[in-house]
């Protein structure tokens, strides 16, 4: 067996101990001589194994009881129909557009209400934060939405902005636990497993309770319904249960690794290494403006098409995988998330040194 | 590692020889150099996973070009909301209320039109299926709903109603490829994979293409619009990548059993070893009335609750598991799914006849 360096944007890389793990655990977990795949989701294993995730999760983020944690289904595009459904009273809410994924929950959004975007960067193709140091909230907005790290363009909001009152509603899929962050802030997160946390089919959801309502118009599906799942402990029916296993896994070994400060500082170095040699290089270059720039996701060019792909190929050749931009804004994006070691990043970075040298 | 014999309801035992190939490519998917849980949805390895996937299951249930596959999140009980906003085009509804799950389905259907119940065997505590040899269907009705086997009650429709020609949409959750089907009698069918084909998370629908609608309401969830699926392959967003896999393997584990023929002839005569018994037994007995039966969940009952606690307490010791029945039912319930050997049914019955010799 010899495992590869991935890149990919999601699903991506986990601990390779959580798997390690998984696997040992497949037939038989913890002597109960069945997988955790065949386990009633109303076993009091798999009540053990939700519970125990929660706590973690919400041992991680210092999170208070003001805040309830779902384990939902259906990723953040369903998240993009569940928030204005949910939390539209007033019927408006105001949108941040960073990217094809801020987007598409505006436009979502505005299927249920009236939905502005009050501050875009589409202009420059998303490879920056907007200005939203005044933002022009609409006074009855019941929202302020935006995506936090924006996987596709590599950039990141590395500070919340005034929201005026108003509570604040982040996609944060792509830098979810990367580092420690102020949940009191929010009103509302959400985050696709798939990148930090675990396998595809779980959606983690922070709520401050005071925004769940149980007053939602008769049209919104039942398992649209924030409220349904609040009451029932993420188990109204039958959730992911093998999806929330790993990602209690993923939580025990961030707290292994020394917590959110820990990964802070693995992440902030890992990314620093790669933005540092961006910065010198004479061949490569990153797409993003400089105070936007993203730990979890870091596109970048050579300018020239056919080079970016034989470097994409070349790169595949040393175990270097899935490093191929996004269509959108083309050449190369590394994706180094929690689980990427720190040596993934130095062999990129190996590579890219040589390939330089040998391309100038 | 001791496996043991699991009767859960769902989510249920799996082949051993599922898990077992699953646990041995957990960190290096055929020489890939990473789990599938850390593949990306839109790599071609991935893309191979799903296809053949569909492959195998068009395969086995002989489907036809008319027939979409669709992989979903969310279980059936977002299909109970999906079914009636994409397909109720004029409003209405027929449903056969034989349970707690068809009732949902109900209920959550009145939420956007008319569903009327047309038959119902709530009376005899879902005991039996309601007679629907003549039903009298709303006219304007846009498809007749029914589950088609009773997880709870353990009943199962062994013959389709006549729908006058309307489609037939059926939760076949419980039963899903248990023994040959003629899909070309149903408009929709749909399966939560936690029961005969995977672990909980991924839900397969099975649509007539004719009966997918892309003139939906504006107000209907991009995420539950069946054309959305439909026209992206079931890739629109990130699918649950994990559990498609597992449904493949227990797909081609179906196939090497001999299909879904073989199936049937291991299932009637499992089924059958374990009511032959209860037909003699002078302590246990069914609780669904003989020509209802099914051969997935299997309820019985002593008669008296505290000699059915002591039996579900000492047949645990035993390593039979999870055989207490649904608290609507009480007694005991045995789920035998596909991948119940025949030896656990065996070894259910024998120490049924030793308990009843202890406890007459």
């Amino acid at each position: 067996m010899s495992r590869v360096y991935n890149f990919s944007a999601g699903p991506a890389m986990l601990p390779q101990e959580v798997l390690e793990q998984s696997a040992k655990e497949m037939l038989d977990y913890q002597g109960c001589g069945m997988s955790v795949m065949e386990m009633s989701h109303r076993s009091s294993v798999f009540q053990g194994i939700i519970d125990k995730a929660q706590q973690d999760l919400r041992k991680l983020l210092n999170l208070s009881d003001e805040y309830e944690v779902l384990f939902l289904q259906g990723g953040a595009s369903q998240q993009f129909a569940m928030v204005p459904t949910n939390l539209m009273k007033q019927g408006a809410a105001d949108y941040i557009i960073t990217g094809q994924w801020a987007k598409k929950a505006w436009q979502e959004a505005k299927k249920f209400g009236k939905a502005t975007a009050v501050a875009s960067s589409q202009e420059q193709n998303f490879s920056e934060i907007p200005d939203c140091s005044n933002l022009n909230l609409t006074p009855e907005a019941d929202y302020l939405y935006l995506c936090e790290n924006n996987t596709i363009y590599g950039t990141k909001f590395w500070e919340l902005p005034d929201s005026k009152g108003k509570p604040i509603v982040a996609d944060v899929s792509s830098c979810f636990l990367s580092q420690p962050v102020d949940v009191n802030r929010y009103g509302l997160l959400f985050a696709g497993a798939q990148k930090n946390i675990g396998p595809a089919g779980v959606v983690v959801v922070i709520i401050r309770k005071d925004l769940i309502r149980t007053d939602l118009p008769e049209t919104v599906p039942t398992m649209l319904q924030y409220h349904i799942h609040a009451e029932n402990g993420s188990l109204y029916n039958t959730p992911p249960c093998y999806g929330i296993y790993i990602c209690g896994k993923v939580f025990q070994w961030i707290e292994a690794q020394g917590g959110l400060k820990a990964m802070e500082e693995k992440n902030r170095y890992k990314a620093g290494v790669l933005y540092d040699f961006l910065d010198e290089s004479k061949l490569f270059k990153g797409t993003v403006r400089r105070q936007d720039r993203s730990w979890m996701n870091v596109p970048f060019v050579t300018g020239d098409a056919q080079l970016d792909a034989d470097f994409v190929k070349q790169a595949a050749q040393k175990g270097l995988v899935n490093l191929k931009g996004h269509r959108t804004v083309g050449g190369m994006r590394a994706s180094i998330y929690n689980a990427m070691p720190l040596e993934g990043v130095e062999a990129l970075v190996e590579f890219m040194k040589q390939f330089e040298r040998e391309n100038r």
